[in-house]
């Protein structure tokens, strides 16, 4: 019965709402569903969010970023994934370790110390990976548009947000069994559907 | 000029105050000292040291615990210790790497991790390493008087410190032409002395 499914995407891409939609989705054909998100999703990891999040965009190098970001997920992992894929739950998390790929690899710590932390301290990945594929400059308008006071990442422009999406299509070529794109550039109604339909397919 | 030694041992065993009395002595000289501590000794890795030594002691798990120490410690060493360095001062820290290869390897984190994380993102030991050597029982009692509200690590018990003891004369015995052990169980000026001397032979 568990499942664990990771929504990626660039900043405004709507993969935020596709978490949630497919949170509710699952939810009422009668599922556990336990929806979270990265940095964050545990009561440590998100005191780490805000020490990542908040303050000076430059008070954290790019090497100890990830740092931070990996021990977030290591706690997110043992105390809220885990345990509920233990008892059978569906997980939908709003961002996993394709974000740290992605925006950290960009930043300046190495796509290669990323796997290597990775690999010695998570070692696990999504079974399923949603990848809420959008044009950047719409996708900029929306991220840009939602300002929540953690924007950081969001105010980084318009040329790294199309480097980040080639990344995921990249990232998505490389693990064609586990991400899957979806067209984001529709209706909300519409790109929820594939959402749930990629998710149900591997539900009983 | 410019050398980078720490100062290790167990809690109770009075490095704090060896630490700061060889910065002292060296400033004595007209040398620029800048006196550290770890976890903490720059703006971002003493946020990290909240997160790390107070609320509830289980709140973190050993791994986690030890991506936190990893990133404070890669904060310290880019905001403090290598500028530090490049200018010509000396750098003298209340801890460092080898605490963390000790407190966290006998806490859950293999030693192995340890000296991954350590290679991969820090990558650089102290010039000259002094550890004070205590009697634990001695030690303990000493460090269970000095209550700061951050005593995670000094309420372990007097097990946990001759273990820890014992881990640092091993490390010691390790890397002989970097860790001097200095006894600490005499007048704190007779070992303040002896921390002087290693420490200036060191230097021009």
């Amino acid at each position: 019965m568990a499942l664990f499914v990771s929504v990626e995407g660039i900043d405004g891409s709507g993969k935020s709402t596709q978490a949630r939609l497919l949170a509710e989705t699952l939810r009422a054909t009668g599922r556990e569903v336990v929806l979270t998100r990265e940095p964050g999703g545990s009561e440590g990891a998100e005191e780490i969010r805000r020490l990542l999040l908040t303050g000076d965009p430059g008070r954290w190098s790019p090497v100890t970023e990830l740092l931070l970001f990996t021990a977030a997920r290591r706690d997110h992992l043992e105390r809220t994934i885990l345990p509920a894929l233990g008892r059978g739950a569906v997980v939908v998390t709003d961002r996993f370790a394709d974000s740290t790929r992605l925006y950290q690899g960009e930043r300046g710590a190495s796509r290669d110390l990323v796997e290597r932390l990775h690999a010695a301290v998570i070692g696990r990945e999504p079974d399923l990976t949603i990848l809420v594929d959008m044009d950047p400059a719409k996708a900029l308008a929306r991220g840009l548009a939602r300002r929540s006071g953690e924007d950081r990442f969001e105010e980084m422009g318009l040329a790294l947000q199309a480097r980040l999406r080639e990344g995921f299509l990249a990232l998505a070529r490389e693990h064609p069994g586990r991400i899957a794109v979806v067209d984001g550039d529709r209706p909300e109604a519409a790109v929820a559907g594939d959402v749930a339909a990629l998710a149900l397919a591997r539900l009983p």
